[in-house]
């Protein structure tokens, strides 16, 4: 079954900074668009902020399965409206992948309901992710942990609310540790937030990291059930299915 | 320990309708009020939407422990500042009692990520809370399940976040079930939704249920950790815990 | 990919009680096995309690991806050593689904952890199983709710851990609500308990429990991580990933 | 209200090792039951491996609100008999705390449901204790993390379920994280799993330590409903609440 995955990227760093540029000559979004477009049942397209609607028109989204979400230094540049129809699209069975900095993006926000903020730090440390669920098909084909040379540092404490699955916990070389793969169910949508990739790292080119985003999209996709009723506006039910005998007898 | 609580009450019903005037002549969070007032450890205000800010100034929730929120045909009419500045009390510390018709308002909404909704009908249907979750501070002194004679209904699907805690799901006369009492965490803040309370029918009376919300005060007042960061703007950490001897060498 | 799917049953029911015998004439295993066989990507076998280790060797169990339980009376006569060696199959990624009374099998009580009792009628009521997780892939081809003319009642409290995932709650007509669906991980291993099946209705012919359980079978197949070590003998890690500085000198 | 406390230590490292009896001279549970007894609210007694019933008498465990736990290489010696008295007694509300090695108790093990199994490694490393749900009473009175200069090492993968709220998490030296402070309910009853510990460093001496071990109690008293149903035997409801109207006429 295809698996219309579209790859959102705010492009920003990878043209005004060289080292980044180095690293995603074509933007992040392609590096992980030319990965993802090896696989047989993904279709893959991609949106950048400056495109009209940010890419990410109602045409767009509706035939999007799976949404991959990359912001770092232009949250705040996304409209409104487009994220009113990114969050509406997941409640109806989208799924979304928000990366690294897009913790602190306006529809990861607002679909958590908190700060998302976090502590941070830029010394090339060495992170390793540890695998604490192990049933989990977004874990699958990796070993007890992945390892990362050099990353940014993201820390505890994390302003999320508790996971509904808590796949990787991050170990931090300078002292300390992040949920740094998590899920969480939104109405129709499934939700996963995964750690790394920060632009000064090439982190997006590495063997396990990729293969966790792909394991992401596959658990993302919506297979449940499309027949509720209760997401959007109240359904007003007239009628009940049983009789109402506790009525009482109007005076 | 004293709690200070606020009830909000958008006020509206209970003076221009007449049955729910009788019911509640003073407005319902005069009636909440009066009743928590007999606790020796609440403090008790009120505040309603026409009073200027809502009455939910920075100083007066600054001051409240646990904020009572009921609105029910005016959610609209809560100012964007106001409901802001409650998720960030409520990431902060603030516990939240979300009442019946609440589940639609910003606030809800908004620390929810979902649209909250639900099916519903007007039928003066019998409802049974059954207790699901026996080792809850909130589920105490009660009996395995609550009855209330004449209840609007609530049906799922409810769009809501899997809960942190299910206390209460309720059974309809008309063939419906519903989450009817669940918690979740925001931040430092604890927040608990419960059903019962529409207007038209005396509810708020009823002992179970102010036993119900008088355990929930008690429960969400903030009894957790002061020095966390990560709420709130992100913490550059620049100096690391430990030493960092992977980064690479500048070439 | 072939799904190895073994379903147990005690097997007494049918052959001592005329009214089962008529509902599932080679008991209810053969029934489910026989619906299950049209599925081009499962692999069918039955085992009996009568038959030696209850037709559960470590053979069989080495091959079975997930494993189907139905026991009522005969709960005490699964042996010790039986029911060591499911569980240990489960945490090592054998998907469990327990039926209707299999929530007091030894094997259920002993991975959840709890008496796992509840409160029981048999009325022939109607029940009718809300979905509360319609992102949920066992929800999946099914309308909001699944209705049952004639049930056996199951009501809470039900003596459960809180699940990982709520999936169904059911209505019961004579006034109880239960949690009719839900899944909990344990190692590697997935568990989905549902409750319908009572033996004198006709329950595992009925559509949409089939479907449910079709969809339960494909979920709990194992697609996790293989590699994670700390399940079984503790695994003593002598050499650090790091080097340790802080070890005090020896006096 | 007074909280009755009972410590268990299997007292056997004291006695036999030097160095561990330098540290807890009159055993750990001594050195725990000395610092409990400096808290008004608490009423403290100490059970032992050696004594009849281990000291867990069906009296014992009658007045007992929170039961603590330390055992380490007498797992085995602990009757059947007494581990599931204490788990029918947290299934009706006691709380239990599980100290540093008694992940692999049986009473633990029972509980949950798992293997228990984790990585370990002894080099008297460093520990840091992330703080992850600063709502937690459990985690009041702490900064952001607590560190040890010297502990041993749990690493994951802790084949525990998922637990009802993570709490600490730790990083450790040598390049492990491990779920260090988690809750799960079972029945009406409460229990904490608190990770420091280990007998040959003075870990029941630290202050952090001390506090969370003492909010742990607290939380951990039962507070919840006492009137469930369901919970041991389950409870046949001959009488239905509504009237049941859908039963087929007998023919």
């Amino acid at each position: 079954m295809t698996i219309n995955v579209t790859i959102f990227n705010e492009y920003i760093h990878e043209r005004t900074d060289a080292h980044v540029k180095q690293i995603y000559p074509a933007g992040l979004h392609e590096t992980l668009a030319a990965h993802f477009r090896q696989m047989p049942d993904f279709r893959v397209q991609t949106a950048v902020l400056e495109a009209p609607e940010h890419g990410l028109t109602a045409e767009v989204l509706s035939q999007t399965d799976v949404l991959v979400w990359w912001g770092h230094v232009a949250h705040d540049e996304v409209s409104e409206a487009v994220v009113e129809r990114v969050q509406q699209r997941v409640l109806r069975g989208m799924g979304l992948i928000a990366l690294h900095s897009s913790h602190h993006s306006k529809i990861f926000k607002r679909l958590m309901g908190t700060s998302c903020s976090l502590s941070w730090r830029e010394a090339d440390e060495k992170e390793r992710l540890w695998v604490v669920n192990p049933a989990h098909p977004i874990a699958q084909g990796l070993g007890p942990f992945i390892e990362l040379p050099n990353a940014e540092m993201y820390g505890e404490f994390f302003d999320i609310p508790d996971p509904d699955e808590l796949i990787f916990i991050s170990w931090f070389e300078g002292g300390e540790v992040f949920r740094s793969g998590a899920t969480w169910r939104r109405g129709q949508g499934r939700i996963f937030y995964f750690r790394p990739g920060h632009e000064t790292h090439p982190i997006y080119h590495n063997k396990e990291v990729l293969k966790v985003l792909t394991n992401g999209i596959r658990w993302a996709r919506f297979r449940g059930n499309v027949e509720v009723t209760g997401i959007g506006p109240a359904s007003h039910v007239k009628e009940p299915l049983e009789e109402i005998r506790s009525r009482p007898t109007p005076t």
